[in-house]
């Protein structure tokens, strides 16, 4: 990631989460699959979870989709900072926020959490290349 | 809207949402209409509602005012999206949820929603011409 | 701040808020404190409070310390305006909702504010030298 971190590429990754987002919460695992290299990694270090690659991700991501079938579920970011990382990539940390709402409407927390996403382009596009998700958990420090 | 989606027009649209929040959460009825276009529209489709023009939205507020006063109501908005659309028209996309306080200062979920709004320019201003409010209903389907 | 508020200014701002409420959230009080200028200050009027400088700042935060050491606070930030203060000041005002998670990994709501800073600069970087924080209570109105 040569540019510098300027105002376009601090718009232009907030538009990639914005999107990725959407898909997510959308549950349309194929679109969200694509937004990661093909051997990007989403790893959950509070529950020893790591999964890496498309066919993996698509795997665990259909197993867990029941879960959420009956939700909309809502991630929420805030707090971003980007930094260069390694030369050619993109260092992006987070906080997450995650809500859910019911058939009657009612909206309830799911999780709260801060993300480190390691982001390289391919072809001009950003994708991830690793994720890591910190669940907040006093009893296991804090991170980001 | 015939200037590109950089930068400085993304934080002009942060900036309005910072604007017209503020007086909507500070039940300012008379400013908030004045972010729309006098023909205006203000949408819901889960409740198959659609108000539009200032003295519908006017009556219709001052309706629905009293059920906001006991509280402090406050949108919190994400996953902003801008797109060019028919050619000088905006279209924004975002996430939306609603919280409010009680007198004694307890914090509880309102709503969570996904907005699409129309902004158009009236004398260099942004202004909304639609808007709709995609409440989070899992029997519904999920829209943006 | 003679710079006017453009979009670099705006994500300078962002991103002073993003590592801000990082070292705020991870209860490192000495980093926290060095964001504020040597006779900063922090106001409270819901509770008829204000702390100015930073020895005062370090005694009151490190007494209120055990009361968040048992959870993982965060920080979440909304609808944020820039306005140009007094020739070389900032005025940033922000929405504020405090979150709460427990060592079950459950998250509660903690607050909900509005926010109102003061920012000079001092060698180049920003800092706050005024902070009013405004508690979400109807029978006390609304400020921002």
């Amino acid at each position: 990631m040569s540019s510098k971190i300027d105002a376009e590429l601090y718009i232009e990754v907030k538009n990639f989460y914005a999107r990725q987002m959407r898909v997510l919460d959308d549950l349309d695992i194929e679109q969200f699959i694509l937004t990661f290299t093909e051997n990007g990694s989403v790893a959950h270090p509070h529950r020893n979870e790591k999964t890496v690659g498309h066919e993996n991700m698509r795997t665990k991501m259909n197993a867990m989709l029941p879960g959420y079938q009956g939700t909309v579920t809502r991630h929420w970011f805030d707090h971003f900072l980007l930094e260069e990382h390694e030369g050619d990539a993109l260092r992006v940390t987070y906080y997450s926020l995650v809500t859910q709402s019911n058939d009657k409407e009612e909206v309830t927390f799911f999780s709260s959490s801060s993300v480190e996403d390691i982001m390289v382009r391919e072809g001009g596009e950003l994708r991830i290349r690793d994720r890591i998700i910190y669940r907040d958990n006093p009893a296991k420090g804090r991170v980001i």
